[in-house]
């Protein structure tokens, strides 16, 4: 089975990478864009059949593991 | 508008951070995963009423800023 978890930091946390990339693109040229988050992104394969068990598996891990959930959240796709 | 930018790296591009944590999780006890690739998303807003002169403009920066063709591929998502 395969997933995707996407990991990215809530929305009152400051991002200074993301903003950094924003004023990088606001200084080349492209003013249109507002507004830029940075997030992680997993694609994750695993053995397991049910769907609801590899959901399960896969939050405990996004949050034990590969978030930090004092400042992140995180969203789990079955994605195939 | 609101889109999602998400950066992978190429299949045939090895991910010696998403091997990391992989074996991590293994030896944690979660051997059911079997493959993990890292990547990137970015989570952009702009300032643009037509979906399609967005996307235009999206794969632009994803091609010209946000990725390195070179190794990595890239998805534009328009989500809001």
């Amino acid at each position: 089975m395969k997933a995707k978890i996407t990991v990215k930091l809530k929305d009152i946390v400051l991002d200074p990478q993301g903003n950094t990339i924003l004023h990088s693109l606001n200084e080349m040229g492209y003013e249109k864009i507002t507004k830029v988050r940075q997030g992680k992104v997993f694609f994750v394969e695993l053995e397991e059949t049910s769907k609801e068990k590899a959901r399960a598996l896969l939050k405990e891990i996004a949050h034990k593991v590969l978030s930090n959930p004092v400042i992140e959240t995180y969203e789990v796709e079955i994605i195939g």
